[in-house]
């Protein structure tokens, strides 16, 4: 039996950093055992936000955001590494829905309204913008993939997506007496640990607050010395709150079996902020050293992401072609 | 010099009848001479508003369309034809244009609200919709076409056309110091005959009140039979009243100098509209009937019409692809 299909995909508007690694790729990388995975460099919706700014820059983050994938794990071999504007089906399929798609639909998807907040310094009130989660759904169902790995926040834009391709099925096909054309995805859901950036803030390559998957060690020991920690405990031997600091909250993340010692600690002010930080730089810097290594092979080849991406696309089109085809003939005739 | 390029097209939603010949596609035959020339089935816009029907009836009135405009004089060899829907390079830059326009611009184009108007059986406030006069933007701009023939009407979204055109420009080529991607296109203003359909509404598949490019003879002249003529004209010996009358409009339209005599005749009674509607008959049948001959001659060959698409959309993407890699050279460097 084949195994069930899954999409994802990411922005490439920044460099690949540590939020990125645990909230999303580290899981992209497990799937791959049990699922036949499509991994998408999001090139047209990057652009939706970055119109006005160095679009040169998605082509370079596009690369780059691909060799952190595959230096973390994400195996070419057996996922499907691709960028979405090598597609054109996708856009077919973005034609598509869009001609079923009520536009009081999208003007009251939740995740719209927060999305222009948080991107507050772009100006986001374009044609386009309006239509991304149409683009997202088309995404996910021209692979008909059966399951979409989503955190809690993102489930409105997956109920959007199964309504849409109802909603497809029903005018194309079930009302003509012909087979459903689209399965509807399921979430996936799945709770990704919380990263907050170096001061705290929501990691960003924005707030300038990010360790990247391609910092050396020597950045990654400077980044973590600047790490805000317990505001409260100004001396050494002040007791500390670790529920207040950062530079914790980042072990609860990478070395869960080490909290409870060091809670204690620096409760019990037996273990110092320097000392803390200088031995979560040598955990991260041990956690990534391997990624490091692979980005030094990948690079070594200049036309390996290329060639990648090419045979991804391949890949990609085989099977959105078709999707496309049995849509256009429900449709056409 | 090679001549300036033009691009015009049609919605294939029903059977080509004689306010479409006078309307655009005797004029498109006209531009043969001194243009490069691109017509367009708009089949994507065809579902903008067939989404809910019989969407099949797209593809054959498409062909049926095609078959028409060949018969009424555009040649394959000269005028590039094709389906909108077989270059997908549209939709590429449908998108590209979406992602720097204005939902403002598009929520105030003069022609959206009216054309909901004008087809309210219809659920039009869908995402693709809103969007129409930006696909139209592409179907232009995609060939670098310097003029569009356009009726009054039109001239709004034609204006919009070149908004967009500037502000790409200006986004991503003149910011840049980089060379402009594409040329605003001039209004080819053109003041189409007005031709009513068989009831004095306007011509239209939906009143089921046109005369088709492809009626029989007899058709012709069952319809013809049937037009609405002066209203106060009881009996024949009554004076007529040509300016009332739709059939002297039809006159107006197709036989200019017969006018004169004909009003005159009207007026004092020397000839009844029975008379008048029988040579209006015969004289349209007479127009029509190289199409008709050109028409049979298409059908022997079932495989013409679709190697005619086939071919010209060939050629459409030759122009359409370059035009693309153009563009996003200039975005994504």
């Amino acid at each position: 039996m084949s195994k069930p299909r899954i999409l994802s995909g990411m922005r490439p508007t920044g460099l690949m950093h540590l939020g990125h690694l645990v909230g999303a790729v580290e899981n992209w990388v497990q799937l791959q055992q049990d699922y036949e995975c499509f991994y998408m460099v999001a090139d047209w919706h990057a652009l939706m936000s970055e119109y006005q700014n160095d679009t040169a820059s998605i082509k370079k983050y596009a690369y780059d955001n691909v060799t952190d994938w595959i230096s973390a794990g994400l195996d070419p071999g057996r996922s499907v590494i691709f960028l979405q504007s090598d597609v054109p089906e996708h856009l077919e399929l973005h034609m598509i829905l869009s001609t079923i798609t009520p536009l009081g639909w999208l003007e009251r998807c939740p995740t719209y309204k927060e999305q222009q907040q948080e991107l507050k310094d772009k100006d986001l009130s374009t044609y386009a913008f309006l239509g991304y989660p149409l683009l997202q759904a088309a995404d996910i169902l021209l692979y008909k993939a059966q399951a979409v790995p989503v955190g809690e926040d993102q489930l409105p834009h997956l109920e959007l997506t199964r309504e849409i391709a109802r909603r497809l099925n029903y005018l194309f096909a079930l009302k003509k007496n012909k087979q459903v054309l689209l399965p509807e995805p399921e979430a996936k859901l799945t709770r990704f640990p919380r990263l907050l950036g170096l001061d705290k803030r929501k990691m960003s390559k924005s707030y300038d607050n990010a360790i990247n998957l391609s910092d050396s060690s020597d950045e990654i020991s400077k980044k973590v010395n600047l790490m805000f920690t317990d505001p409260s405990r100004i001396k050494k031997t002040d007791p500390g709150h670790p529920a207040e600091c950062n530079v914790y909250g980042y072990y609860k993340v990478f070395a869960i079996d080490k909290t409870d010692k060091l809670a204690e600690d620096c409760h019990n002010a037996r273990m110092g902020c320097t000392d803390c930080k200088k031995s979560l730089a040598d955990l991260l810097i041990e956690i990534t050293k391997p990624f490091r290594q692979k980005r030094k092979n990948i690079e070594q080849d200049p036309e390996y992401i290329k060639k990648t991406l090419r045979e991804g696309a391949q890949k990609a089109r085989q099977i959105a072609s078709q999707t496309i085809k049995e849509i256009k003939e429900a449709i056409w005739g």
